[in-house]
C-alpha cells in the first residue's frame, strides 16, 4: 500500500532540536525518525523503525547465513549469575539496577554472556554438540555517564549480540573468523565504511579482540592507523619503547633550586641556562613529569595513583582506564580523572608541581616501598638508564639526572600516554595517522572466563569433561542507524543508500490541477504494483517549495515529481545523493524506476 | 533452507520442569520453546521465537490493515509523565522502579497512554491531523505479586498496544469498533476462540471496555455469559437489584441470646427453632452477613471497610477489588484481602462473629456517621424494607427484624459478592452460566483523561481548542503463544494449528540405510524450493519411537515418515492433530504437501 504523507504520523521541523550536537541526530529529529524519551533514550516513529528493520534484516540474514541461531533473552534478569561473574559490581555505576517488590535484585541486561553460558549448559553435554553459535537483536541498557549524541551513545539501544561456544581453541578461532567475515559483509551491505582494529577488551575480559569503527569527525574512539597496516584503538597501541641505556656515565642526581618554573618550557629553560647538559641541550623530553590520577573502582573506592612520563606527552585518560584497573589488582570499569585538590591534600607526601620518585631507591617517594604507598606507574619509554629532570618533593626545587632503575622504579608499566601522529607503529609497519571513528561492532575471544565462572563444561571425545571456549560478538544496531545518517547526509538533509532507505521512491506531486494529482497516485499504485516501496507526497495545499525540501530532508534515494512537466507526458526523476534529475516520459517512468531500484 | 534437527540448537525434556502447573508451560519448555531466566521471566529459544515472529506478523498485519502506524517506545520512561497522570503512585507495587546514576527516578514501562499522549501532542496541532491510530509491539513489565503458568502472566512479556486519538465521540467510536474488529480478526487467524466480554477498565480509567477472552479452565479471569448473549467478566457484572420493600408490617428489631451459632447454618436453625418467622421458615439468604476487608490503596495504606451481604452469598475478592477504590475516594489499583486478626484488634468495635451495623439509626455500630467510622458498603440486595437476621456486636447475640433503611444505612452499595450460575444477566436475557477464561486482548475507550491531564488539545474546524479524545487497546503477544499451545495440545505434545507453527513440515528419516536419509534430505531440500517451511530430524543414530516422541511434542502440524515404506516408494505422511496417516508415492510427495499445507 502506497504510504501517503497526508497519512503518514510525521512533523518535519524546521528548527534543530536544541540538545543535538551531531549531523544525524540533528537530521533524525528534524526529519520525523525518531524523538527523545529521556536523556539518551529515543522513541522510533514510523520511518525510523522502517530503517531499523532494514538494519535489522541484513544483520539477521548475515548471522543466519554462519549458522548463527536467534533466540531472544529478557533485558530484566536476577542478580546471580552476574554476581557469580563479579560483573554486578564490575560494571559500576554502568549497570541499571533494581528491585523487585520481594526486595530481590535485578539488572537492566547490558550484555549477555552470563544468561548465554547458563542457557547452553542447560541444554548441552557433549562435544558433539557443539559448536553452537546463537544470537539475539534485543534492547540494552547502559547508565553512560554522558549520554550523547542522539542515538550514538544511548542509555537504552538495540544491539545484535551474539555469542559462538566450543570445545576447543580451533573451534573459537573459526568462530571467530566466521563472525569477522560476517561483520565485513553485514556493513558493506549496510554501505558502512568500518576499519577493523586490535583492540583491549575492558570489563569483558578474554584475549583477542577486535573493534569495527566507522571513521567519521563525530566519533568518539581514536584509532591510529599505518601506511603498512596497522590499525587499533588507541587504548590498544603498545609504544616502541627505546632499548635501555647505559648509565655509568651519568652524573649522581643533584637537587637544584629552580625558582618560577611553573611549567615544562619555563623549566627546560631554566635547565639549559643555569644547568646546562653536556651533550645537547635539554628538552621537555628529558624531563619526567608525574601526574596524579583519581581512580574509581567498581566498588565505589577512590584509589590515588601516580603516573610518570616525558614531559612532552599528555596523559590519555583513556588509555589508563583501559589497564590501570590490572595494576591495582580490581578487574571491571574503572573511573578515571585528574586528581582532585582534596585528593592532593589527603596526601601531603606529594608537594604539588614538584613531585617526583624521590633520589634513593632505598627510601623514594614514589615507587617500590614507597612512604606514601601510592601506586607509581611509568611510561615504557621511562626504560632503565635514562636520565631525567624532575620534582624534587620540595617547592621550588628540582632534581637532575635523576636515572631510571639506578635512583627510582616504580610498580610498574602503563600506556598511559597519548598516542601522536608520528609515533611508531609497534609492528615497524611505519608511523602512525590517527583517525576518530564510531565503535560500530566488537568481536571478542572470550576464551573459558565466563564458562570456567559459570561451570559449562562438556564431554570431549574421549569422554573427559572439558571447559568450553567462547566468544562475544556486538553489533551496535540503533546505532548503525545513527552512523549512516551521519555518512549519508548533505546540509538539505538526509540521503540514505537504498539498502537501509524507508523508501525506494518519494513521489510528488507539485502544483495545483487534479490531473496532476489523478496522474501522480496512478503512478505511485503503478510503482507499488511493481514491488517497490513508495511515499506520495500527496498534501494538496502545500507548496513545491516546502515539499522539495521534506523529500531532501527525509532522504528517500530517488524522487519523482508530477509537475508542470506532465502536459508534454514526462515526469522529473531525480536522485537524492547526486542531485542529478532526468526527464521520462510517464509511459515508461515504472520501468525507469524499476531499474533505477534495481541499480541497472 | 532446511533446518535440521542436528543442528538446531533444541534440547527436548522427558521430565515437567518442577514449576509448570499447567499444559502450555510444561510443553513449551519440555519441547525447547522457552526457558525461565527469573520468576515470570522467559527466554525464547528459536522455536518458540519463531513462533512468536509468526503470531506478531498476523497483529502487525491486521494493525496495518486498519490504518495502524507501527512506532516503537522505550520500556524505561522517565517517572515525570507518570506522575503528572498519578500512575507513578497508582500502580503500587506493581511497577518496577529504579534510579538512575544521577538519583533521577526510572520505571519500566507495563503500558504507555503518557508517553504516546506526548508524542502527539508534541507532533499535531489540528483536528486535521487526526484520527491517528498508532501501535507498538514492545517488551512490557509489571512487578506482578504471583506470577504463574509460565507466559500467561509473566513480569517481562510483550504486548501489542495501540492507542487512538480522535478530535471528537464520534470518532472514538469508530477507532473503538475498528479495533474491535481487527481483534476479531486476529484471533481467528490465529485460531485461538474468544469471547467479547463487558469489562470495568480498573486503572486504565475511562468508559466504556471489553476484553477479549479465551475460555479455558487454566484462565484466572470468571467470565459470565447468557443464552441472550451477555457477557461479561465478573468485576463487570451488576446484581439484578430487587425492588424496595414496604417495611411497615417489620416487627422491631429485637436482640435475643443465640449460642452456639458459629456458621449460618447453625444460625438458621436456631432462628427458625426459637424465633420462627410467621410467613416462612428463615433461610441462609434472610442472614445479612457482614465481612471485614482489608484494603491495601496505591500508597501502601491499609484501609478496613466492612460489606454486608446475604448470608448466602461469598464475597468476591476481584470484584470488591474491582471498585472499593470509588467508595474510597482513591483511584489506582488496589489490593484485597480478608481482614486479618491484627486488623480485627485493631477495631474493638466490632466484635468478632457477631458483627452487626446496629439496632438504631442514630447511633449506630457500621454505617452513615457511625461509631466506627469504618466505610461500611452493602450488597445491592440488601434494597430499603428488607428484615434481617444480623451480628448484634455482642458475643453470642445477634438482632432479629433488622430492617434495612429504617434500623440502618450503609455508605454505599458495591458490588462484592460472587456472581453464581443461575443468576440473572442485567440486561435480562436470562440466566447466567459461569465460565473461565485467558485475558488475551482489552480495548478501552479511555476518553480525555489522558490528554486532559497531559494538556493534549487540537484546533478544532472553527479554531476552537479542544481536548482528544483517546482510546487504549493491547494484546497480549507473548501471552497468545501460551493460550494457543493450550488450546492446541494433546497428551503427547504440541499441535500448533498452521498460521503460528514453526515449521510447516516436519520430515523424519527413520531406518539405518543410507538411501532413507539420502531420500529424506532430497525430500526436505525439495518442499523448502517449493515454498515449504521445513525441519528435518537427520539425527543418525536416533531411534524411531524417539523421533515420533519428539515429532508429537514439538507440535508441527505434517509430519512425513520416510521409513520403510521407501522400498515400495512411498513415504507416510501423518496430521498431528487427528493423528490420521496416509501412504504417498516419493514422486507425488511434494504437491501432495503443498496441497496439505495450503489446506485443499
Amino acid at each position: 500500500m502506497v504510504t501517503r504523507l497526508t497519512q503518514l504520523f510525521l512533523r518535519t521541523l524546521r528548527e534543530d532540536p536544541a540538545d543535538a550536537d551531531v549531523a544525524s541526530h540533528r537530521l533524525l529529529v528534524r526529519a520525523g525518525y525518531i524523538r527523545r524519551a529521556a536523556p539518551g533514550i529515543y522513541s522510533w516513529l514510523p520511518l525510523g523503525l522502517k530503517v531499523l528493520g532494514r538494519v535489522e534484516a541484513i544483520v539477521r540474514e548475515e548471522m543466519n547465513a554462519i549458522g548463527g541461531q536467534e533466540v531472544h533473552f529478557p533485558a530484566l534478569l536476577p542478580r546471580e549469575p552476574y554476581e557469580v561473574t563479579n560483573r554486578w559490581t564490575e560494571y559500576g555505576e554502568n549497570l541499571f539496577r533494581l528491585k523487585d517488590r520481594r526486595d530481590a535484585d535485578y539488572l537492566l541486561a547490558p550484555t549477555h554472556e552470563e544468561m548465554f553460558t547458563l542457557l547452553v549448559k542447560d541444554m548441552y553435554t557433549s562435544y558433539k554438540d557443539l559448536p553452537v553459535y546463537l544470537y539475539q537483536i534485543q534492547t540494552k541498557y547502559r547508565d553512560e555517564a554522558r549520554p550523547r549524541a542522539g542515538l550514538l551513545r544511548g542509555r537504552e539501544f538495540i544491539m545484535k549480540d551474539s555469542y559462538s561456544f566450543d570445545a576447543d581453541d580451533e573451534g573459537l578461532q573459526r568462530a571467530y573468523d566466521a563472525h569477522r567475515g560476517a561483520y565485513l559483509r553485514i556493513f558493506a551491505r549496510l554501505g558502512l565504511e568500518v576499519v577493523a582494529v586490535n583492540a583491549v577488551s575492558g570489563a569483558m575480559g578474554g584475549s583477542r579482540s577486535e573493534e569495527f569503527l566507522h571513521p567519521t569527525e563525530v566519533g568518539e574512539d581514536t584509532f591510529v592507523r599505518s601506511a603498512g597496516g596497522y590499525a587499533a584503538n588507541v587504548e590498544a597501541v603498545t609504544t616502541v619503547a627505546p632499548a635501555s641505556v647505559d648509565a655509568s656515565g651519568v652524573p649522581d642526581a643533584h637537587i637544584e633550586d629552580t625558582p618560577d618554573t611553573p611549567t615544562i618550557d619555563t623549566l627546560v629553560a631554566e635547565a639549559n641556562a643555569h644547568f646546562p647538559r653536556e651533550d645537547r641541550p635539554w628538552t621537555a623530553a628529558d624531563t619526567l613529569k608525574n601526574v596524579v590520577i583519581a581512580v574509581t573502582l567498581p566498588t565505589g573506592e577512590r584509589r590515588i595513583v601516580v603516573i610518570g612520563l616525558p614531559g612532552d606527552r599528555a596523559v590519555d585518560l583513556k588509555r589508563v582506564e583501559a589497564t590501570v584497573g590490572e595494576h591495582l589488582g580490581v578487574t571491571g570499569e574503572v573511573a578515571v580523572e585528574a586528581a582532585s585538590e582534596a585528593d592532593l591534600a589527603a596526601n601531603p607526601g606529594l608537594v604539588k608541581g614538584y613531585i617526583g620518585p624521590g633520589v634513593a631507591l632505598d627510601a623514594p617517594v614514589l615507587g617500590t616501598r614507597s612512604r606514601t604507598g601510592l601506586t607509581y606507574l611509568l611510561d615504557p619509554r621511562v626504560v632503565d638508564g635514562t636520565r631525567w629532570i624532575t620534582g624534587a618533593n620540595q617547592a621550588g626545587r628540582h632534581v637532575f639526572d635523576l636515572t631510571a632503575g639506578r635512583d627510582f622504579a616504580a610498580d610498574g608499566v602503563i600506556e598511559a600516554s597519548e598516542v601522536r601522529a608520528g609515533d611508531q607503529a609497534p609492528d615497524g609497519s611505519g608511523p602512525l595517522e590517527l583517525a576518530r571513528g564510531i565503535e560500530m561492532g566488537h568481536i571478542f575471544q572470550l576464551g573459558r572466563k565466563y564458562a570456567e565462572a559459570l561451570d559449562l563444561q562438556v564431554l570431549d571425545a574421549n569422554g573427559k569433561r572439558v571447559i568450553v571456549t567462547m566468544g562475544s560478538y556486538g553489533i551496535g544496531v540503533s546505532r548503525a542507524v545513527a552512523a549512516l545518517a551521519e555518512a549519508y547526509h548533505d546540509e538539505k538533509g538526509l540521503a540514505w543508500p537504498r539498502n537501509v532507505a524507508p523508501f525506494d521512491v518519494h513521489v510528488m506531486a507539485t502544483g495545483k490541477g487534479e490531473e496532476i494529482f489523478a496522474a501522480a497516485a496512478q503512478l505511485a499504485a503503478d510503482l507499488e504494483s511493481a514491488g517497490l516501496d513508495v511515499v506520495y507526497d500527496d498534501r494538496p495545499r502545500t507548496s513545491p517549495g516546502v515539499k522539495f525540501g521534506d523529500a531532501e530532508l527525509l532522504g528517500v534515494p530517488t524522487t519523482v515529481v508530477v509537475g508542470r512537466g506532465l502536459v508534454d507526458g514526462v515526469v522529473e526523476v531525480k536522485d537524492r545523493a547526486t542531485g542529478e534529475s532526468t526527464d521520462v516520459p510517464l509511459a515508461e517512468a515504472v520501468e525507469h524506476l524499476r531499474g533505477v531500484v534495481a541499480g541497472s
